[in-house]
């Protein structure tokens, strides 16, 4: 954590010269900052990337790698599905809301398509192939998965398409992706210099960004913006004083970042009038096998279940999180464990195995027949055919049978050798609230006004969502939104 | 609503001349507003109130009246309890999270018998009598009543203690307090004037705010003040482009206000640099009748309970709608229907009846067996005279016995007749988010310095909350920071 500084604008008159002169500034080099340079770039204008770490990555470097597309991509048709702009619209809207926003959810599925061509077009690999099971990242190269869109309530909402479109590469595709976007980047002339970190913003009398003061092993530099700046700077899940003012519960839980993101970018705006959107959101990666949820019963301290098992995890992080307080197990048997293969499972096993649902109950502490009651109800459910509580679809339905077993998701995934013995939390979680921005990324004031000069994408805006989350929409409104700010900042002349 | 201006700052070396010169002003003349201009008044400064109604009141004046007060009061010494700050803090601590702000609730705390002494010195008349059952606004004028310190969890977390102190009044108090207070602030010297709104802050070169820009009648007025301008001019309820930015799902719910909580001292704070804290939390007003409830259970579209019936009811409130979707039912019997007496029950009728369990379910259209198998394991805790699963007190259990009857909460209490014939939502709502303050009401900017001649206080600010409520916090920490506010703003010169 950076020892933060006022973070006040500095008024152009006060800058006597400039250490570094560039048509477009894009700060902070994740997928958004990538895109943002790539378009700018290509557009002509002179651009210079900063981050504050010692290369390009950012969180998006971590990340799975998902990008949210549809709307009929070739990938989707090669796998025999048929998807419209209108679909994928409806489902994000029901998805990431109540508070997503209908405008630029609309406008990215509209361009959807065109906006996987540009990946492809930089060299995204996608193999057209299907991953059709509930899971974080699927453990093989498939380029396509489910993220919850055949999971009710969607399935009532819209026709169900998998968008979930990866990178191809076993496991975790965010280091490709960046790697990719950062070298299309600079094939197109963007420059970088890293280590710097932006600490105020330079704004001219009538209101205008022109450019940031920045700091660099200390030093203080001043970097003239003569067409605009970019804010890609990231949420603000490091930033545990911003946490504890907007989203006091993500507070505590494992941080989904390259530890970087302190939220920097958004109080820089806000310093010079930005406003901002659904502070409070959060995703998080609630930390189960989805592919053992899907065959068991999620349930919460009362025994009882919340939620349908087989719908997008994070769906279920935020339902454990934000209603549940994290007191959150997972119940199967013995055929639905071994029925997850090896490599699925991510080294989790059973944190309780009981003879019978009373005995798992007590080893639970439970209320006294509470996990034996939703058992018999959930098994008369699944013999049935039907999951008349909540609906999880009747392909992950078997009565279960003893002996049973219990993960405890706070210890479902333990936490990596490095962070020591603190224990985990069962939630990794990243904010989704940020900067208000237009469709063309220009960073938008109280009064809903463009801010003159200043542009924002990625988490350090608030996207296409409100209280909901789906994988992929990050880097997907990271790198569609970043190519909008960059292009516009480029023509901002 | 009014149309929005700009809010942006006007700039102080552009006013060629004030129309009006004070003191201190203050904005918005409910509780938060009238305390203020009572200290500043009696601290010596000139002091003008400005309300964009026709007279006094706001929000405060249609509430319950309660104020939230205790660590050893007369009234709850007089009724036989003992309390202490510290008891106190640690209620609120846990009642008004996660992100309660410590500070201010231990200073809140610790300055209640005197906060209280000085509503009495005022003029606020509080009987020594204990309305002992769980209700909104209790039909008596007993000053004293419990607001969920006696209901787990709180139970574990602090000796319980009532801290709900009731201006003598039948019903609702606000009225009276409102007036008592308004007449407080006129026999100092505060003056005021009404049908005039403020639409921007004046700043002088070195940040400092000198006055306002306000419209009567369609005329624009410059108004200086020479201490400090205190911003008291409400939440954000009316405003749904604020809703639908930081708090979705309060949006569509009747409104708790005058119609003029717009949000406006808010967004003008934040256009001169403010911070904002918890946006999108808010206060549920459910439709339920608490007597009823607490004889019952409440139970969600499953047939499930989700909290302890005797608990607070803005509470229950708050986990209907964050956590339920208002999908919400009291279901109870005829002996608990009867036992409420009538003036309690506020009109408030079964929307279904039933024969038996199963009838009942069948009714409310659950899945079959749902609220069947609910009423019986609600049953076997009554009888055993042990709520496991949610701790509602034994004072408060018995078994059900049919006929049964539900209310639908969203019909629970009839919109008033002027409403036309708009369903309710089962919710009434207003926000609990907005500026950050010091402790003596200083507005703090983003880097968390006070912003010079700037203050606030009641629910323009965010106050002692985080995201959970508890009936008397917003009578209670505006009068009380009111107060701070406006002598600070006095000493200010």
């Amino acid at each position: 954590m950076t020892v933060r500084n006022s973070v006040a604008p500095r008024a152009a008159v006060e800058v006597s010269q400039y250490d570094i002169e560039t048509d477009v500034l894009v700060v902070g080099y994740g997928c958004a900052g990538a895109a943002a340079a790539f378009e700018a770039a290509r557009a002509g204008a002179e651009v210079l990337v900063l981050d504050r770490a010692g290369g390009p990555g950012g969180a998006s470097a971590m990340s799975g790698g998902e990008i949210y597309l549809g709307g009929g991509t070739p990938i989707q048709q090669a796998c025999g599905f048929d998807d419209s702009p209108e679909q994928m619209a409806a489902f994000l809207l029901a998805a990431l809301g109540p508070g997503a926003d209908e405008r630029k959810i609309v406008h990215y599925s509209e361009q959807s398509v065109a906006h996987f061509h540009w990946l492809v077009d930089r060299g995204v690999p996608f193999k057209p192939s299907l991953w059709d099971s509930p899971a974080w990242v699927p453990p093989t190269d498939d380029g396509l998965m489910w993220l919850g869109e055949n999971s009710w309530p969607f399935t009532e909402i819209a026709t169900p398409a998998p968008r979930g479109h990866r990178p191809t590469a076993n496991d975790f595709g965010g280091r490709l992706l960046m790697d990719i976007l950062a070298s299309a980047a600079q094939s197109v002339g963007a420059t970088a210099q890293y280590d710097t970190y932006v600490t105020n913003l330079i704004v001219g009398v009538d209101g205008c960004v022109v450019g940031v003061v920045a700091r660099r092993y200390g030093k203080e530099l001043t970097i003239r913006a003569r067409r605009g700046c970019v804010l890609t700077t990231g949420g603000f899940v490091d930033n545990d004083d911003l946490l504890a003012a907007h989203a006091p519960r993500l507070l505590g839980h494992t941080k989904v970042s390259a530890g970087t993101d302190d939220g920097s970018g958004i109080l820089l705006a806000q310093a010079v009038g930005a406003a901002v959107r659904h502070m409070a959101t959060g995703q998080v990666g609630i930390s189960l096998i989805p592919a053992f949820a899907a065959r068991g019963m999620i349930v919460n301290e009362h025994g009882r279940r919340f939620i349908n098992e087989d719908t997008y995890p994070g769906r279920i992080g935020q339902a454990a999180l934000f209603r549940q307080d994290m007191n959150v197990w997972v119940v199967l048997d013995e055929r639905g464990y071994e029925q997850v293969p090896e490599r699925e499972r991510w080294g989790v096993r059973p944190t309780h195995v009981a003879e019978s649902a009373a005995e798992l109950d007590e080893l639970l502490g439970m209320a006294p027949g509470a996990l034996a009651a939703q058992i018999e109800r959930y098994n008369e459910s699944a013999s049935r055919g039907a999951d008349v509580d909540f609906h999880k679809s009747a392909r992950w339905l078997r009565p279960l049978t003893a002996p049973l077993a219990a993960i405890n998701v706070k210890a479902g995934i333990r936490p990596p050798a490095e962070s020591g013995d603190r224990r985990g939390t069962g939630a990794s979680v990243f904010t989704l609230g940020g900067l208000h921005t237009a469709l063309d990324g220009h960073v938008l004031d109280l009064d809903g006004a463009p801010i003159p000069g200043l542009f924002a994408a990625g988490r350090a805006s608030s996207g296409l969502h409100g209280e909901g989350y789906i994988s992929g929409t990050s880097l997907g409104d990271g790198t569609f939104f970043g190519r909008k700010a960059g292009t516009a900042a480029a023509r901002n002349t």
